[in-house]
């Protein structure tokens, strides 16, 4: 089975000013690792229409999904179902069953900047959103989803079942009191010898507190060989005798 | 004064997987801001040297200053530096300074692996970082930087001051308890008014627990005008009447 490709947008001044911290991505993270889907590029963009349209069409292009955050709300700074709309050349309508939706919901509050959020690209279809009632939409294999949380995990969760999905990566990770330094050469000689089976092995040293600590990461698509590797390595770090014994920031790397 | 623009490019498969949350890229957004730099874009790309040799060549001709985070340690996964290097058809050499500084630390435990970050591409320029020693670098418009957050603001720390600002940008930000689309109207007036005098008005609706809240923030490098903007806004909204006044999650938007 091939594996599924995905790239991200999270679209926002307020998160490129530092106003707003985003979540949305480390989320989508976590939800394609588990669902066997590899996530290759995230992008932050600003709500300036040129730059989601040259995202979107860079992005679509290079991966089977394509899932954006932010944008699709009723005031003026909620440009990406316009941009989107640019960068597929569409005209946007207004859709009927998300026009019934919100007719349902607001009754005589639905007003001009609510119909507004009604309104997506000829040839897209909705994305249904239980918590603001206020649908998403996915055009081509771009999934146009709200920047509040809750309203991205709903959406996402919509979406996520129907897609096709890889088979998933297992992820062993452990933790060692050793340099990265001191084990740098046995661990590049295995992740060499079984990245041609698509292991990937990464390693991260960690400061928590004024310690710190190591943690490597073995990811496979085959749990046995994963569990194999990680195995392999442990015995190659029992041979080191550490160059620093202290556990302080200096001795970290 | 020329305004200075920034990209930043956030460097790891432990990121795209989920397994780690990125914080730098928020950490800089806010520092850059306070700076009066315009952050304009991030990307998130994995250890993989056409993934970083491509976004380091985009953005550096996008931007003024480019920054990246990660991928600059001792282990088979630390590409960055190589790949900068690539980028820039230069050579990697072992620098004497870097040498020195990691020399006088280590002294007899300065193994192979720890010896590979005193390696820079020729052209580039240090980077120091009092909290572990190992030293980033700068080449061209190109700020490499370790991955470890308390490393990561430690370099940054060092870069900034040496940077070309702009005049700083005020922020002013208000909370409201309307529906998003109640004053979608009038803030997109206030907004299109304004926008030619550069100042940019976002609003953004929250949930908090089970309810939620409408910020509205004003981004101004005047902060005189930001302040009567503000004033205006508030002065519209006060003659709206909420089509809701209920908090729940469905009245948001």
């Amino acid at each position: 089975m091939k594996v599924k490709t995905a790239g991200c947008i999270i679209i926002g001044n307020e998160i490129l000013t530092g106003k707003t911290k985003d979540s949305n991505m480390s989320y989508l993270a976590i939800e394609l690792f588990k669902s066997g889907i590899d996530l290759i590029e995230a992008r932050h963009v600003r709500d300036i229409e040129q730059d989601i349209v040259s995202a979107v069409l860079e992005l679509s292009k290079k991966y089977d999904y394509v899932f954006t955050s932010g944008g699709i709300g009723p005031t003026h700074d909620d440009i990406t179902t316009q941009s989107i709309a640019k960068a597929f050349n569409a005209d946007v309508y207004l859709d009927e069953k998300a026009h019934a939706i919100l007719k349902e919901y607001y009754g005589d509050a639905l007003n001009e900047a609510r119909l507004k959020m009604a309104k997506i690209p000829y040839g897209a279809e909705l994305i249904f959103n239980h918590v603001t009632q206020a649908p998403g939409f996915y055009i081509k294999n771009v999934y146009v989803m709200a920047g509040v949380p809750k309203i991205f995990h709903a959406m996402l969760g919509e979406v996520l079942p129907k897609l096709q999905k890889g088979s998933i990566i297992s992820s062993i990770s452990e933790i060692f009191h050793l340099p990265e330094a001191d084990i740098a050469k046995s661990l590049g000689k295995i992740a060499y010898n079984y990245a041609k089976d698509g292991v990937d092995i990464g390693s991260y040293p960690k400061i928590e507190g004024d310690s710190w600590i190591l943690e490597i990461v073995v990811r496979s698509r085959d749990i046995n060989l994963a569990e194999s590797v990680m195995n392999e390595i442990k015995a190659s770090f029992a041979e080191i005798k550490p160059s620093f014994d202290k556990k302080d920031l200096m001795s970290l790397l």
